[in-house]
């Protein structure tokens, strides 16, 4: 392994998206957010950051991006609210940090990165986690700060249905996602990072697999990074992000191997995930329409929506 | 593989127990206490019943029973209420339900098997699922009804100290901790379920492992059903139940050996786990003094605390 390699991945969600029938506008503005996404995270390890600050930078990006379901521009529950997910892992001692259903803060990542610092709970979930927000002098925000009318159309849409959406299998309008980042630093030390506002007209309290350590989002430096995007109970189910750790670990698998197998056990049109090894390796497999999805390494870039985008 | 084979194992918490310390009436006590839960599940299993129900109903005797950090006689969070997790998981399909930080269910793991039955989110967390539990019809009780003397000694001397307490590390007195079951019954599936306290002092909203899908609770027919007791944060970190199954899985290894590999990942004196296979095999690793533990299989029957009761 070069300690010289570094490289950073990111997703913006998984689903329905087919970029034959996205308006050329809306693709340009979801490259442009990956890209932007990529770069504050590339920035960072080239200047020698670690992955752990390069993922956070990454998904905060996102975070504050409307395009995307994370931060401003994520979706409403029934109860016309939003709560964030996020989750935060680093490769190096597999220190992490998460939180559920956060109301009030405007990155849900730099909560949870602080949960991480705080050493002691990974989880924090509901209003106190709110509150240790306010206690680490994390920004809030009014929960309103995240609505975009979009949101509001898609859960007045979804309330006429009845149904619960993943935000990026919406038949209404707007193809959008929870987001998600890997890096590996020049240290060798790879990360994880993922924050989402689930699905439009969930269950508040609902929580899905990315602030879940070992299902949505994990990092260890003798596997890998994992962050998922897409159904969030089938990647609980399947403990998606560890299982493909586990299967590096114990079945000396690579890790292009070990994500095909993870992959074999979900059910289909479900979502996908990130991946990057210790080693650079990166891959981006999914099993929905499309994955909003990017890398950055050694001068070369990639940016893809549909499956008809293929990064090498 | 026979059919007609059954076995349920529960624990109820791991720690510093050492049994040579432990006065000879609370030995009893907890003895009582886990024959009692194996008897409620193993009933079941024997009449034909499923391996989800019996988890639950044994893990139902435990947090009723005040001896145990789970339903009456858990532990109290730093504000002095308490706050339950609990999560159950049928190997048969996958299928699972997980409540995070309830306050006021009496039995926070028949609320989680109502969460698997409505079928749409694994995960409920903070007063939302408190609320669901109302929609659902689920015993509610005031959150003074799980309070008992000696939890609020435990808290007081721990305030005092400024320390958050895993109940089976209590310096203070009483050695008492989270509860789960695992069973195989006559069809061969297994199930698996966890309920606990969590830490005394702990900082409210802070969720453990055992409410965690893959991290303190899982069950795949196809591998294992694991229920872990300890340090929750360090079972997140290695999501050791999901671990395990993976190593089955796709190291091919049997349920003894791939608990040894799980363990091997902890650092030392975090905990242990209780794990049962399609084939009937059941291991209690654990690396802390003790684990309160029991299996009845075939009418033989092992309950033990320390290291030095052996079960074969």
């Amino acid at each position: 392994m070069s300690a010289q390699k570094f490289a950073i991945a990111v997703h913006g969600g998984a689903g329905v998206l087919d970029s034959k029938k996205l308006s050329f506008d809306r693709q340009v503005a979801y490259r442009s957010g990956i890209r932007e996404a990529l770069e504050s995270g590339h920035k960072i390890l080239e200047s020698g950051g670690s992955a752990i600050d390069a993922v956070e930078a990454a998904v905060r990006t996102l975070e504050d991006n409307p395009l995307f379901n994370a931060g401003r521009g994520a979706v409403l529950a029934s109860d016309g609210r939003h709560y964030h997910d996020a989750a935060i892992m680093d490769g190096k001692d597999l220190s992490a940090g998460a939180v559920a259903g956060v109301q009030r803060v405007r990155n849900p990542i730099i909560l949870a990165r602080e949960v991480m610092r705080g050493g002691s709970a990974i989880l924090l979930a509901g209003e106190h986690a709110d509150r240790f927000a306010e206690q680490v002098g994390v920004e809030l925000v009014e929960n309103t700060y995240f609505t975009t009318e979009h949101r509001m159309e898609q859960l007045r849409a979804a309330i006429a249905s009845g149904d619960v959406i993943l935000d990026h299998n919406d038949p209404y309008r707007g193809k959008k996602g929870t987001v998600g980042a890997v890096a590996l630093d020049r240290t060798g030390h790879v990360a994880a990072a993922t924050s989402t506002g689930g699905m439009t007209n969930k269950h508040p309290g609902r929580v899905g697999d990315s602030p879940l350590i070992g299902s949505g989002t994990y990092a260890a430096d003798d596997a890998c990074a994992i962050s998922c995007t897409g159904k969030g109970e089938q990647f609980i189910r399947h403990h998606v992000a560890g299982t493909v750790a586990s299967i590096i670990r114990y079945a000396g698998r690579s890790l292009h191997s070990a994500a095909e197998l993870a992959m074999k056990e979900l059910p289909p049109k479900v979502g996908g995930f990130i991946g990057i090894s210790p080693e650079g390796e990166i891959i981006m497999p999914f099993n929905s329409r499309g994955m909003i999805r990017g890398w950055l390494q050694s001068g070369r870039e990639f940016i893809g929506i549909g499956r008809e985008d293929k990064s090498s």
